[in-house]
């Protein structure tokens, strides 16, 4: 998984049944989490009632069908987890 | 998800039958949605009856499948939501 | 899915049974389809007999399982369609 | 897979409840399995006991699910081995 | 699916009981395979017996956890294949 912030929402109202309403985020990775160097932000639905500024886990790729209980989505990415505190190692 | 915009089509009679009456279109990701720095274009399969022009949110991978309302399609790119507005917060 | 040209061919004796008689190639992606910097080519099975020159489309990931019908092989790129035509809009 | 060494952890109150009794830990990958140019580290769950400073072996994507014995998990990074021994040959 | 060369093997004894037998290798993908710029390994587990120096065809992602003949495992590459001839077309 990735960490990163909410920055932002998006409205479309053309879309599948199953996710008709669910809320779709604009999250942008922290900078030790870009999967590549072009990807700033990536479109996450959210189940955890997420807000902008916001630090969040976002599960990326097939698994994050399961936030919504089914694996019969359409879904690359999800909040997984609103984040409470990170603890890290010089190490 | 990534956003991004419809850019054009494609043609082909070679596929498999699952496949047969589903239109392919080229998608061109938005600037902050380049998963790689050479990923200019996706192939992404249409549901939604996306035209040139339009903004989408293409679901890339193993999800995509379900677009389709089945898993076990060779598809790994599928437009998901045609966008209406999107809201960013500077933040 | 991503568009690229079959370069080549690849030989493996040594392969589980369930592929024994499968075509491995080697494509090519195009300029705008480069997954990342450094991947010029990857090993695509091959079930619609493409050959050296075609431009095709291939299914990359877990999806590519089902080019051959099951989704229980180790696959991870398959020709999914041979192209016709692309047609662009500069947009 | 890849190689990476345990820098941190993340506490999360708020994830799914399949989740609440798992760790999160931060993995750096090992210089030579960065899955991209920006991608310092990675948040993975963790079944082995893994602590900061242990070298493990991080299995990525939706197979990192069935660390839990499950595939109805939004999960894409799990610690899948601690690393006892590493045997390189120049070749 | 990519083109690599066997140059090392790890051990690891804490790992899952369903990998406890399975033998996990080094594997660096040759120059045209590379998935991202930093990533010049992965740990891949193997079935049929690869040894150092050997070219091998490695199955990444969700796919590869079928080279055991099960999806419930925790393994995201594979070795699918030993290579005999690789024939390349100037294209």
């Amino acid at each position: 998984m990735i960490l990163g912030r909410v920055v932002g929402s998006l409205w479309a109202t053309r879309k599948p049944e199953s996710l008709a309403q669910r809320k779709l985020l604009l999250v942008r990775p922290h900078a030790s989490y870009r999967l590549s160097s072009g990807l700033d932000q990536i479109v996450a639905v959210d189940t955890l009632d997420a807000g902008v500024g916001d630090d969040v886990v976002v599960c990326i790729g097939s698994p994050a069908r399961w936030s919504l209980g089914s694996g019969n989505l359409p879904l690359d990415a999800a909040v997984m987890a609103i984040v409470d505190r990170v603890e890290l190692d010089a190490g």
